[in-house]
């Protein structure tokens, strides 16, 4: 099977990298309302909102930078040789259109365009936006079946409320996905979890349900593979999501983001836990946190991109695998 | 009439301006329940909340930042020699605690903790925190009776709306204020409106309910003396709020805000409007939409700690006036 | 006469302006293989290419952020009240693809590209790139009458060679388009000449040809109506081109590029002088020299655009005068 | 053994971490003449001087900076569940009043604030400044018995002096303090030491002394546990010093400072020593060299205050086991 | 009289400005003990020392930045047509070795330096450093006859002492080379006082021995030319130094400086004071204060060498005029 | 053997490293036309030329800022012991003047220079601009026996052209140097090729003609000692170049590049790779890429003066050895 040619991005020896109006990696832009939208297999999307943050804002500035620096990637996987324009139809499908001054309106947007992406068979790849996108993507993915999940963050954020019962931030997101379940919590594995925290209550919960959190000291001892041997385990084959919280890199990898923690992993681990996903079967992911004003100069939002790109080649590679 | 020593911020000659806990101004930190908060006269208070933003969020960090620089503030106003420390009792009342998860329950905060500062007699003198905060200051202050208002702007912050609805947001505070009867629009002026704008409908409301905007050109055309002279008799002798937005100022000399229009007034030009509201009666006043994300630097918290000093030296020359 | 709403930017009110794929003023994009080509009034087209730079090089990246940035820019002109994108067709045709390595095929593909838009009948408003990049728009649009020209900017531009006899770089362009008779001499004008020198090479050249310099301290001294009164008189009514240096501005307002000069005009006078233009043919015009390596957070870019609508705006205004 | 409330720091779910009056981990504020001073077991200090800086200053400034980032620290040591502010009573003392252009003023300032500190039972956790302040402090500490120390750096600081005779700088002050016996060499240990070197004089000086130096070449070869076995060993059980320079962590972590030095340990290593002085008696610690103006960003007073954090809860277990 | 051709700067039409070995405005570097010192007329001169500094500090390095910046710099004055390399012989003698660490002994260091410089009759042109560094500057050349000065900043720098007695800062150097004689105070103008201040000590000094102070109200009512008028008549013919602390224009257009003061002059008003010191005997000065780390982007320092620049211009037709 | 001292370089202890004119080491600068350069047997010198870059300009400010952060370095080398300014005569030779508008006209003129070096019997350490710079120094090195070469770098810069033909662009040099016979291609090895491709096409060619690529994936496998060996083998004792690209290193560590790549060795292994280059006969190096305007704070450039000093002391222990 191969793609459309259509969907075919830009080449930087056609138009040099820093030309043209950007779209995601240099793809085609499909909105919603483009007749070429069925022919979509993944969409690349941003999700510019981040009412949920509690402490740094700024992440709903990530899918335009994320978009700038996605123009610096090419065409084919260093690594893997992979090129995945030419194995699926890839497309730019634009930014939701949040509500940056109230969060039930914003949600309720998130998942109508992810419910009209999931009924055009599009599998979404996202960026955020900060992490409690994820529960309105999950919403329209994580029905009527439960999804599997794998997790990558320095945060659980399983919080159950904030300030006095706030049910909604960027800390509780996967609480409410697995009380709505929308996650099957026995098959969600959290990698990387670290930094100081209030209490153990998120911990609690995860226990109590079942979610695997592997924390960062046993991921610096056990090693890489090791981890993800048993993250493919807990995810198994079927249909699971991927949710990649830039803040899980080490800051001096990705400083831009809100609410960083020392002692994480480098950039070539951030690339590699990508690559030991084979044969999990993501059905849709996203890379959250990504705050350009914390990072000027867009290192952490090339750092993301790179991850997005990684993430893209594994979902190419599973959906044409047969 | 003269202060409480308690009341005196520690001189730099004692304690390097770069050295200890930084409140603003170098003031005793006398939070609302603290024996000391009835002795108070002039209040200097965080407001760390930007839930109302609708673009480049941020102003949330304001407050931090602007107690930072605000060390470099010495004891006397170089232009007219005003030592207000040694006039008024003035303190940090440390900031209100915001939800910055819940745009309701964050303004309702904010109006309880003005309503604890009026009760003691104290005038405030708040640093944002973005646009939308002078709503539940205003709340607390502009009743019974409505006040009048000086607003240094770009923009109106007259709209009804955004987002197809959404009525709680930095562009309309005053909107809400004019209805809510916090404010009497024949005694508010606006000055220094410009920029790019989506229609003249903030315009057309403020024409119909007898609120007077100076446009930038008009400020350039005529000057600050004479502008500055028909905002006095605009507002006249009673009750004044004094509402001072950073981007007010050219952004090459206040880049760190959210929503910045070129064209402003220049540094001199910001402290002079000040310098020129004299025998107004100003019961509060605030500083908003200083933004550190877009100012690492610090340079917009320096300019805008160094405008709340000149409002302080107004305020403390009309209250030991008589 | 109306425009055709398909022309109509995406409002804020709509789609927040840090969301969406970022084109210029949010407009349509619509490249030069478009059917809807035809109907375009003004083009708005990025020409990322700064070979010419003798100095520090950066304007390349100027269409990227100058689009980023755009997204600020609002409906109707706050001055003035006109409201461009209503008046005429307006699109963002892309960007010229320049070839960072070789300087005459980069020039080429730039006049062909013009050629293009010129031949659609579509008054181009171009973003650059470096100075130089006006010598082969110049070459599409300055043929076979040559153009008069109003020109902004602390340099002539006018030199012969650098280098010992190097013909083409941004500190020759305007002498190479006299020479190529793509301007007429007695109707161009330069506002604002200032810094230190090589020597008076340039300048002699402009007196013996009878292009008119206006250096910085008659700016000042002389003031922006009249300077302006005079400029128009230069060109009078027949075509003209508007090119605009970025460093025409005061270094401390426009940090952003490559060869500044201290004691410029301020943010103000900067959009005056476009202002004052009124009923001059701006048959095309150009904003060059933007450089976001030497301003990361965007300033200069957003009053680079800042002055781009202005000029939209007096484009429009004498395109449907008629 | 549990601490007093009134020290415990306040928490994010009540105050966001962006509000309020920044204390070291929002700690109460306890100055040297307040009555609640007794009550104090560990108390946090900032000794904002760097007059020892023979090259790029800026460290005076880190008290304030650490201040603000340590706002971001939680209760809780994510990695081994400590909870050090419910098991000792923890205060911000606030800065020591350097003078900056007298250096032994300044030095007998700091020891007397540090003496009045002893005098109380205090153990201090200092935050510089530079490495010349931990001089001073020894003074205060290392009396009348000589402390060990563990010493985290690139640089030896044992030089004799610079610039023909200058006997104080911040690469002399543990010569200084051998010399005066407040440090017993044989109970030294400086680990992590590279760098380009004027000569060997300072590395002869610490092998005719015993000091022990570990330079980073033998860190990476034998891992970070092999080596703080070693460390430990060295100590011993007596009481300690621990002097961390934050030169000791690789600049691409740690930029703020005034002479980083390539090739050292990361982020998680930078954790690590300090979780592996299990047992070591720590009567006081200092973090220093942390230089704001050189990480404008913040990233270095967060990763600084984050050690910080893991000393406190190692000096919170021991001083809790009896 | 014209200049000998070695002691021409470097052509950017031979080298680019971006190339070289960067002295100040790529002169010939002659150290003093060259054997072309006899020769030189002029002399730049860098004082990297800055520990004088009771705030921010920085300014040490300076003259590295200021050179590097100072290769911007060309041939000929753009407003005047001074071409000074041509008329006198101008050099970079390289940079005084201060002792950062011993501020005694850094003073004497420089006063030496500029006692070799004075017996060769060169007029030293100076960029620090803070500045403290003009005290031993004068002590050098204020000898046997006090000398008359211009000085523009925003502050007086004439207060007795700081920190309980510290006499040798920054803020104290005018007050100390008054005591000393080294300038008659008759004879010197202070112009562009601003700022919050700690008292009027400085001012009842200026008022008692006949400073004539010019503060920045007066400054900006009266115009540039009015008051440069004044400050002529002030110094007349007699030897006079020029000494230029960079705070004194606005931190807009200098933002690179420890102690910034809002509301002062533009960039052109910072070269017009300048240009309107005709006549005027400066035998010697110094531009400082310009302080790199808050400035990384050198717009300060491009500032800095505009003026100093012009400084040099005005030495240069004096000298010439005979 | 030992060193002439006229070729020792300042130390820190006479004048501290902030201050002097800044040649690269703080080594003498010795032009081409100076009588001493026959006397040099190490030339460090600066090609600030970067024409042949297809994305992010910027590295013809390397060799400035390289010589800025270059004053940081000391003696000996901290992890060696080796003193290589005392073994062999090192000087700063300048820059090469590059015609930054005319690749053809720069190219020859790189090349005469290091003819120039070349018949001097100097061996080059040169400090870029952009990677096509390593061409015309190999047409003046490679010559009349092609030379092997030791290649750090994230990319093979093995393309054939770029933009439809372009042949000299910074993705070719060594394709070029290849095709010329400068360099023989069994005798090059190349480390830490990573990050996404157009295509194959180059990696095809090194197969093709016998390059060795060593992928990134291999590197952090294998690790660092046994690749050193392999790479050791490959280039034998014959006259070997080295070329490191500054985008060898991981972003993180380096971010002042213009094409980084993610997941690259870290700063440590920077070093490391040099040190195990024992016995390889080096005839000249350079290190390219470095990119000031992506780092104002110069980290970037501080790792690549230690990557210079490194391969300084290889050169110098290997001249020495004999």
């Amino acid at each position: 099977m191969s793609s459309d040619p259509f969907f075919h991005p830009v080449s930087g020896f056609d138009l040099p990298r820093f030309a043209g109006v950007p779209t995601f990696m240099r793809l085609p832009h499909v909105p919603l309302d483009d007749p070429r939208l069925s022919d979509v297999q993944i969409g690349l999307i941003g999700s510019p909102w981040d009412s949920g943050t509690t402490n740094r804002p700024g992440p709903r500035h990530g899918p335009r930078q994320l978009r700038d620096l996605s123009t610096m990637i090419r065409a084919q996987n260093g690594a893997t040789g992979v090129r995945p324009f030419e194995m699926v139809n890839c497309a730019d499908l634009g930014d939701v259109s949040p509500n940056p001054a109230d969060i039930q309106d914003a949600m309720d947007r998130i998942t109508r365009f992810f419910e009209t992406v999931r009924e055009h068979g599009i599998r979404p790849l996202t960026a955020g936006g900060d992490h409690l996108n994820s529960l309105p993507i999950l919403r329209a993915l994580g029905t009527p079946e439960p999804l599997g999940m794998v997790h990558f963050d320095s945060h659980t954020d399983l919080f159950h409320s904030y300030f006095g019962g706030t049910m909604y931030t960027h800390g509780t997101p996967f609480r409410r996905a697995i009380e709505e379940e929308l996650l099957d919590p026995k098959r969600v594995v959290q990698i990387g979890i670290r930094g100081s925290t209030y209490d153990s209550e998120d911990r609690d919960f995860a226990d109590s349900v079942g979610v695997r959190v592997i924390p960062i000291e046993e991921f610096h001892a056990r090693g890489v593979e090791d981890v993800m041997t048993e993250a493919r385990e807990i995810v198994g084959s079927k249909p699971t999501y991927l949710s990649y919280d830039i803040d899980f890199i080490d800051p001096a990898f990705a400083p831009g983001t809100g609410t960083p923690e020392v002692g994480g992993p480098n950039s070539y681990q951030a690339l590699q836990v990508i690559r030991l996903l084979d044969g999990v079967d993501i059905v849709g992911a996203d890379l959250v946190e990504v705050s350009p004003p914390f990072d000027p100069s867009g290192a952490t939002a090339f750092l993301g991109v790179s991850v997005m790109f990684e993430i893209l080649c594994q979902m190419a590679v599973t959906m044409t695998r047969g």
